[in-house]
């Protein structure tokens, strides 16, 4: 089965600092670098023998997590992890030695690690073009600054979810970057309100679309299949590249049901029900290669980690590559040799075994959250839609019924918001105002926002997230939000 | 002792982005995280109980380190460092235990770990002023990327070496950043030629200095605490801010000698010998906070660590924070676990032993390449200055005595040294060409280059490393390239 397909070439997106940067003269001298009978005195390494590391070892739960992958390690379940800092010969894993991955060099990554990851993807996305690659990265946060370094300068635009990640909006921000607003309903981005935006564009057009289509944060919201394809062909048509932000897309859940019985018979258990359920990405679809697909390993395996990685088209990744070798240069060594044990001792099934373990935890989260909402929260003022992805929901709630709201706040859902999100707090629960999401960029000419419902705007939303607390405290705490809400329009 | 000078207002020479950056109110409604009956459903945690890691271990070196910091490990001389997920009752050492160091927060780098290096530095450096402060990073190259950012628009000139770190000088030139050499001699940056230049300035003066002041890279050369003193105070009276990137700080070495038997009794042995052995640095002076200082472990214990330290006043350092907060968050958790457990293990004195112990094996390599350059170059040709820091060595030859010089080559220097680098390579030896690290910026006017010795414009330049080979081979490399200069130089 070969691949013909070698994607467009985009490098007319290109910032001007991407376009710039040059290969330096001594990359150039480094293909001597341990070239037989050269003694290279090119480069300032320093020796391994003096990284005061010798052997690291981790104690990782070992697959299949049939208890699920939040039990306890015990030695029954309990695999040990070595890596030396120069190979063992009884040891002839694909490990990362720690006098190559505590040395200098290796900024796409540790070749092992890297490999892992690249047959992974393929699994995954089946990528439909031929020249894809990839590249590490020290969080999506970081590849999301380089990509924005990648395609855009000063006082460009660019198209964000209506409501989107605040940090996301703010290295744009930083950078000069004008965030424009897209519009979104419950499900996520509105292909139309997308192409309309599009077609009155006035002056130079967007580079890029920044999009968490699985998982959205904050509104929890999943792109499906339909729509990302709609908004695929808009991108090829007015020739912007998407960026898919997709740290939550291996939190996909179960569909929510209330019916309590049924939920367990819905769980995917083998590893080909679970890749057959999982939402298609942009880069399946990317027939064009313009799409950068930004991945990590933040919410499947730890944050702390720091790793994550980009996917797109070798020319551009490779333009990643000469920011990344006078910035980041790479992740951590220590952590890469480590990360790489964990997975190559698990292998591609094991890992897929832990992500169907995340799935069942996750589903089991989402469903305790939404059974508190739908208990605890007054019906006459709140919707919601179940997320099939993420961290996150959300809570929707009519400002218009808020007492207050004609009389004292002049029609102002800002004061309502505040009111209950102070309410909440000394309830003892904190949600996040979705307003605190809400981009402020302007497209020219400003966008006409027609409410895609007429009470859009009188409604507002609040953020939880069912990831980071045990489930009783969940439950407390929506309790607890509820009550705020229910005194705070004076409901019981 | 209480210090009372807070440094000075230096806010007017940041960049529009580090000056736009704001706060968060994300990070606002953090103040309520772990708050005593807050159920916080604010952010996107995931519970620890899904890191796949319990427990990690490092086998390290024990100090004193008396037989030397490159000793093979065995059984004798090993410590193991263990880091838990969660704090054992029974283990109340400063640790960073994986729940912490694996889970989003402290982008100012694990409390632990920063304490560690904030005392290291104080007393390395006697900080003269109050309100410094510390932040990570993950390595002195995305160090000096924030630095440029915090400081620099897109057509600023900067200051730097006439010859230096290349990968420096594009990291400023992707952001459209104008590197405006400033002359040097063979002991580094000159002073006077600094002052005339900024005295003849046109248009808007440099923010900042970028500088390797000891162990430069490529000329191994090392500002005198003299020069230092009077760079200080040009900083002063021009409003700029130095960055001093220190990397090679703690590959300070006794002076050269060729008096073989001279040179035990030279070593230094006692902590404060060693102390008071290294050259004071810009930050020991800096009475007015106008000094970035970017340090590292990656040439003290190893480079794929990607844990680095920005040293600063404390509203400077904030708004590193900012930026990092929206590019690479922090370092490697488990890596500033394992680091911070090293260090702990080994205590600030152990610490300074390994640092000893680094300033004698560096000591003895550059000894072991010095003396074979003095054995193996033509004199006729060649001159040179021992380092007294870092891991470079240059060999300065004379081009004007080469053969084709005027016949062939019309006095190019360039010519000749390509010929020699390429006959290097041939016999099996590679150095790099000076020319490589020469800084293209232009300063208005274009600045009058008055060579400081009449010889200068026919002199050109090699950098070795001792650094990186074993000894035996750096003996046979540097005579290989010896024996390239005499065939092209048609000596012997």
């Amino acid at each position: 089965m070969t691949k013909t397909n070698q994607g467009k070439d985009l490098k007319h997106l290109l910032s001007t600092e991407a376009a710039s940067r040059s290969n330096s003269p001594l990359k150039d001298a480094f293909k001597y670098y341990k070239a037989p009978g050269m003694t290279f005195l090119g480069g300032g390494l320093p020796l391994s023998d003096y990284f005061p590391f010798n052997k690291i070892s981790a104690d990782i739960p070992t697959p299949s997590f049939s208890n699920g992958i939040g039990e306890p390690i015990t030695d029954k379940n309990k695999t040990t992890v070595e890596v030396y800092k120069n190979e063992i010969d009884n040891q002839k894993k694909l490990q990362v030695e720690l006098a190559r991955s505590l040395q200098y060099g290796y900024t796409e990554g540790a070749p092992e690690l890297m490999n892992f990851i690249r047959e992974h993807t393929d699994m995954i996305h089946k990528v439909p073009y031929d020249n894809w690659d990839i590249i590490i990265s020290v969080g999506n946060t970081e590849s999301w600054d380089s990509s924005l370094r990648t395609f855009c300068n000063r006082g460009d635009s660019i198209l964000v979810e209506e409501y989107s990640f605040s940090s996301a909006l703010e290295t744009a921000n930083g950078q000069g970057i004008n965030c424009v607003p897209v519009a979104m309903d419950e499900y996520g981005l509105l292909p139309n309100k997308l192409e309309n935006l599009l077609k009155n564009w006035i002056g130079p057009k967007p580079k890029l679309l920044y999009t968490i289509a699985t998982g959205q944060n904050p509104t929890g919201s999943s792109l499906s299949s339909q729509r990302r394809k709609e908004i695929y062909d808009i991108a090829c048509k007015y020739d912007f590249i998407i960026v898919e932000d997709e740290p939550y897309y291996f939190l996909q859940m179960e569909p929510y049901t209330k019916d309590i019985e049924s939920r367990d018979k819905k769980q995917v258990h083998s590893h080909s029900e679970f890749l057959g359920n999982l939402i298609p990405s942009f880069l399946l679809m990317d027939q064009e290669g313009r799409v950068v697909r930004l991945d990590s390993f933040s919410k499947v395996l730890a944050p702390g980690l720091r790793i994550s990685w980009i996917v797109g088209q070798a020319p551009i990744i490779e333009r990643y590559l000469r920011l990344h070798e006078v910035s980041i240069q790479t992740a951590s060594g220590i952590t890469q040799s480590i990360t790489n044990a964990l997975l190559q001792s698990w292998g591609q099934k094991g890992y897929l075994d832990w992500l169907i373990g995340l799935r069942h935890e996750y589903t089991h989260k989402r469903d305790v959250a939404i059974d508190a909402v739908e208990k605890y929260f007054p019906k006459q003022v709140t919707s919601y839609v179940p997320p099939v992805a993420g961290m996150f929901f959300t809570v929707v709630l009519d400002a218009s019924k808020h007492p207050k709201f004609d009389s004292e706040y002049d029609q102002d859902v800002l004061k309502v918001e505040n009111d209950i999100y102070e309410q909440g707090i000394k309830q003892g629960c904190l949600m996040i105002p979705g307003s605190w999401f809400k981009s402020q960029g302007q497209s020219v000419p400003p966008q006409k926002h027609v409410p895609s419902n007429p009470n859009e705007r009188t409604h507002i939303f609040f953020r939880g997230t069912y990831a980071a607390v045990p489930l009783d405290e969940l439950i407390h705490g929506i309790e607890s939000f509820a009550k705020a809400v229910k005194i705070e329009y004076g409901i019981e």
